[in-house]
C-alpha cells in the first residue's frame, strides 16, 4: 500500500460541500467515485484536511488516500483528473509514508475571502466573490484585521452548531487585506479555524467597513463569547480554502 | 408605448444560447418572463442585436422592447433586475423612439475571446476562458491579427449552418490580441459577423499561435472561399458579444 497526498481545486458552487451525503454531489462523493472506478471497484476512503461548507471553493485543499496500485507518481495527476468532473482538479501528487496524514498532520491552514465592492454585481463572479455594493472603509477594516490576530477565544466568532467540544481557543498568525480596483481579498492564516469561523469574522469587518462597528469593537467581541453579538454568517461563495501547511516541511502549497 | 433600450450583461453557461427555444432555458426566454411578469401577464417579445450561441457570454448585449407602462428611465433598471435570474443582468435601460431597433440600428460590433495559455485549467474559470495548454507563439498571432483587419468575403470562416443568403463579404476594423502574463485577450470589432465566425477566425489564430499555420495562410484562407480548410470551431466559453455600437451616437457601451 502506498500512502498518496494530493493537492486539490474545486469550484464549490456546484458541491453540497466537501463531505459525503447521500443523494447530494459531494467533492468527498467524486473523488471517491474516481478511485473507486481506477482501483476497478474497489472502495478507497479518503481523509481531508478538514471540511469545505456548501458553495465553498479551494485552491489548495489536501487529501491523502491509500492504494494498492503501483503507479508512478508522475501519473497519478493526470490519471486522477481523466477521472474527475471539470469543476474538481487535481494539482498535485505526493507519495508520503504513513505518518502523514491529512487532518492530523496540519500546522496551519490559510483561508482567503474576495469581496466586490462595486454598485453592481459582475455577472460572471457571482458564485466566486461576495459583492458589497455599499461603499466601504478600507483602513478600518485593515485596522480591524489586527485585533484578530494573535492567540484568542474565537467562541464568538464560531458557529453555535459547531461541534468541538474542547477548548475554542485558536492562533490568528496573519489576518490582513488587499485592494486592487474595487476588489478586496482577505486572508487569514492560522493554527486552526472554527466551524464559521472566517465568514463569522467577515461579516464583523464588513460591519467595520460599513461603519457599524469600531475595528476596536473586535476586542469586546472576542472577550464576550457570546456569538449572539455577531450578525449572520457571510455567504460562501467569497471563500477560498487557499493554501494548507504541514508540519512536515512547513510550507505545502 | 415606449421604446425601451436595455444593454444586458449574461452568463452564457447555463443558457441554450440567447434566442427562445421550447423546453430550453435561454436568454430570451428568462428576459421575456421577467418582462411577462411585469406586465402582469401581457406577452412582451424583445429584439436583440443578434443571437448568441449555447455557452456564449455577453458583457454589452443589446435588446429593446416597447411598453406601455409608464415607469421613470432610472426605476427600470432595478425594476427588471429584481425579476432577473443573477446570471442575466441589466446594465443600463435607456427611452428610445421607434427609430431605434436593436438590430436594424446595429452600426458595429465588438466581441473578445479570451484564452488561458498555461498547463493546468484554471478550475475557477472552465466556463469563462478557453484552455489551450499548448505554448502559444504571441507575435506570431499578433501579425495573423492583421490579415483579417479590413474589408474581405468570409466565406471561409463562416458555419456552413449559416443561414445568411446574401453576401458574406463583411468589414473587420480592428482585430488585435494582447497578452497579461498567461492570459490572451482577442479583439474583434467589425461592420457584422457571420455565424460562428469569431470561433472559427479564433480557431485559425490558435493554429497560427501553435506553429501550424503561417500568419500569412490566413489571405489564402480567405481568397479560397472554403470553410473546409479550417479546423474545428473554437469552444463558446471563451467568447463574449463586448459591446454593440448604434448609428445614434456612435458609441453605446
Amino acid at each position: 500500500m502506498e500512502r498518496l497526498k494530493c493537492t486539490v481545486s474545486y469550484d464549490g458552487s456546484d458541491f453540497a460541500g466537501f463531505q459525503v451525503q447521500p443523494d447530494h454531489r459531494t467533492v468527498q462523493g467524486v473523488v471517491e467515485k474516481a478511485l473507486y472506478n481506477m482501483h476497478k471497484g474497489k472502495s478507497i476512503r479518503i481523509q481531508a484536511s478538514g471540511r469545505t461548507d456548501t458553495g465553498v471553493h479551494a485552491v489548495g485543499q489536501v487529501i491523502h488516500f491509500d492504494s494498492p496500485l503501483e503507479i508512478p507518481e508522475r501519473n497519478w495527476k493526470q490519471a486522477l483528473n481523466t477521472l474527475l468532473p471539470d469543476d474538481v482538479r487535481i494539482r498535485k501528487v505526493e507519495k508520503k509514508t504513513e505518518e502523514f496524514h491529512a487532518r492530523y498532520s496540519v500546522k496551519e491552514k490559510e483561508y482567503h475571502y474576495f469581496v466586490s465592492n462595486e454598485e453592481d454585481p459582475d455577472v460572471f463572479r457571482r458564485e466566486y466573490v461576495y459583492h458589497e455594493p455599499r461603499k466601504l472603509d478600507f483602513e478600518r477594516m485593515q485596522e480591524a484585521c489586527k485585533y484578530l490576530e494573535g492567540t484568542h477565544d474565537f467562541t464568538s466568532f464560531s458557529s453555535a452548531k459547531s461541534s468541538v467540544k474542547g477548548t475554542k481557543i485558536r492562533t490568528l498568525y496573519h489576518v490582513s487585506c488587499h485592494q486592487t480596483g474595487s476588489n478586496i481579498e482577505f486572508v487569514f492564516r492560522g493554527s486552526g479555524f472554527l466551524y464559521n469561523m472566517v465568514r463569522i469574522m467577515m461579516s464583523v469587518l464588513l460591519d467595520v467597513g460599513k461603519g457599524k462597528r469600531n475595528p476596536k469593537d473586535i476586542i469586546d467581541l472576542l472577550a464576550s463569547k457570546n456569538r449572539q453579538q455577531i450578525g449572520k454568517t457571510l455567504a460562501p461563495q467569497g471563500l477560498y480554502l487557499w493554501r494548507v501547511f504541514y508540519e512536515e516541511n512547513g510550507s505545502e502549497k
